[in-house]
């Protein structure tokens, strides 16, 4: 399927396996998921969409865990992305959404996507009170 | 700029006035931007468009209404919809996201879409851990 | 607002002169919109273009030519081509297109946006009856 | 594959069964595709999307039905959207579309995909001929 | 998996198989990938996207072939085309695409992406020194 | 037009004014441009834009600059970013990108774009020969 061959000893690169001791640390299990077995074939890669990903996710912010991973799935839906789709819809169940949300969230990013498409075809001026004053 | 003309007295049609008034009511504001003086053009639309974003975004539901407004907007930003991204941001605003959280706002849809991006690269088989259990 | 600049005399190009009068002959009109003005910066692209867009559209087919816009415009909302928006709604209304018939359009791209996104989240099975027996 | 599952027996929920009941005697068929199986998950989401569908594509009005399942099958190409370009291909064939048809769809939709990039890469200003006038 | 079926002797009709011998006689090579096959069941589909690849992949031109699929293989990926990725990706690596250019390629993607995001959620004007001078 | 203020005096915020010192000893000019300006808004936010973008084009690695810039303006013009088109196309002429190559670019882009929506509509299977190895 893939377009690129996951290495097969990962972690003998001292790279890789930093990367996936600090993914095992930081999610507190033993499950390595395939991005990342996929990303070490360039460990500068790894490290990087590790970093970022982590920075988002993975890091007390101003937002609550579940709604970021429901944010970040509502982009990979519209963005067609069917790995994304699958493990950030997973990863927001796994921090407590239900089948009710979820289906709340399908019904959010459908109507949005709705509206996207007949606002972009209608092309209306946008109303000054929804610009940023300067 | 727009593709169709708003009609100039759209509510000496009474649908358009019904729809207008349920929009001033809804939202306790006398404020009808843009979207809904265009979608006049066509009041079977108008109703449609209006009933479905009441539905989702102005009826309480599972989700906060900032969240929902959030996830509206990134699903706008992904879809590239620009009135769209002014008018949910300016909701989410209004609904209290503060100028940090709209920052954080733009690091999750920025770094899903990295990350979509790569993975629609890479292509790796999704983990049998993400799919529903049949 | 554009990224290249039209040139200033285009038609003392004699390649361009070429399209410029092949399009009036086609359309019967001397109007020449603004996409053929900029791509004559290179008169290669713009009589590639001009070859591709004739013959899908000003050459007698299958479908009918007001058909063919509205599928045409129906692309470009989804792909969120602004002047593409505008210059074949303007041709499908040229060839027929009513604002009734706009307003449909509008309803049909908008649903299939939302099914589309939300069977993206979903991603049930294809059916096998759907497939192309092989 | 699926990010959910669907329920094991759905027709023991009345309101799944009232939809699935209006699917056969709409469409004069037993055959219940995987998207309305799946939906039934929640079973108010189903209802919204086949009130939404069956308005769009099941009830007579302007545009031919033929026409209307190939503008919608366009705009899910454009969107990537997988179950739905197959299903809406199927639908379309099943109204009447043949073969060569589905041919000057698929250069339809190709052709206003080149343009509408080559556009998006010049952005050139939008004439005013193009614009509704307001 | 496919919406429509490849004939089954694609070559019995002289003009799949004028557009066969081109492909083999261009690529030096026996091998015809799925795509050709599949388009074969309409012969002036295939003509004419064959003639569009070839003019813009197998003539010599301004760019680097390795370059050209590169660009080819990033367009694929931000429209999320899986075959296009998968085939594109693959001539690039024949025309001698390295794994770590690969990688750079797919950061590059995947930052473009990234900052297309954010800057259409924040949307600021665009500096005049942008601008084509007119 | 922008959906966030940028602040009036960015360069009294030390975290910004770092930023901003590093663009001009960068890339050797006074300059800023409007996204730098904006993503003043949240000091953080720039700082990572910064990072990636400068990490990403600024920096030596295995492709020419010049290529690196169309790559990225390429995907821009994909995903729609009308700014991100616009400095990525002015980027990839300040490092000696012709007229010519400009139009080469756009018809890359545009025929991948063709043939992305073509593939997406048939849908073959993929060689066995695209696939990685594993």
């Amino acid at each position: 399927m893939a377009t690129i061959s996951p290495p097969e000893d990962p972690e003998s690169d001292p790279r890789v396996k930093a990367v996936f001791d600090d993914i095992r640390a930081t999610r507190g299990t033993d499950f390595i998921n395939n991005v990342w077995r996929y990303l070490a074939f360039d460990p500068a890669l790894l490290e990087e969409v590790w970093r970022d990903v982590k920075a988002v996710l993975a890091t007390p912010s101003l937002l609550d865990p579940k709604v970021k991973e429901m944010i970040y799935a509502a982009v990979s839906i519209a963005n067609g992305c069917d790995y994304c789709t699958h493990s950030h819809l997973a990863a927001a169940r796994a921090r407590g959404m239900t089948a009710a949300e979820q289906a709340e969230l399908m019904r959010i990013v459908g109507t949005a996507a709705k509206t996207n498409h007949i606002l972009n075809a209608i092309r209306p001026p946008i109303d000054a009170a929804f610009l940023a004053e300067e």
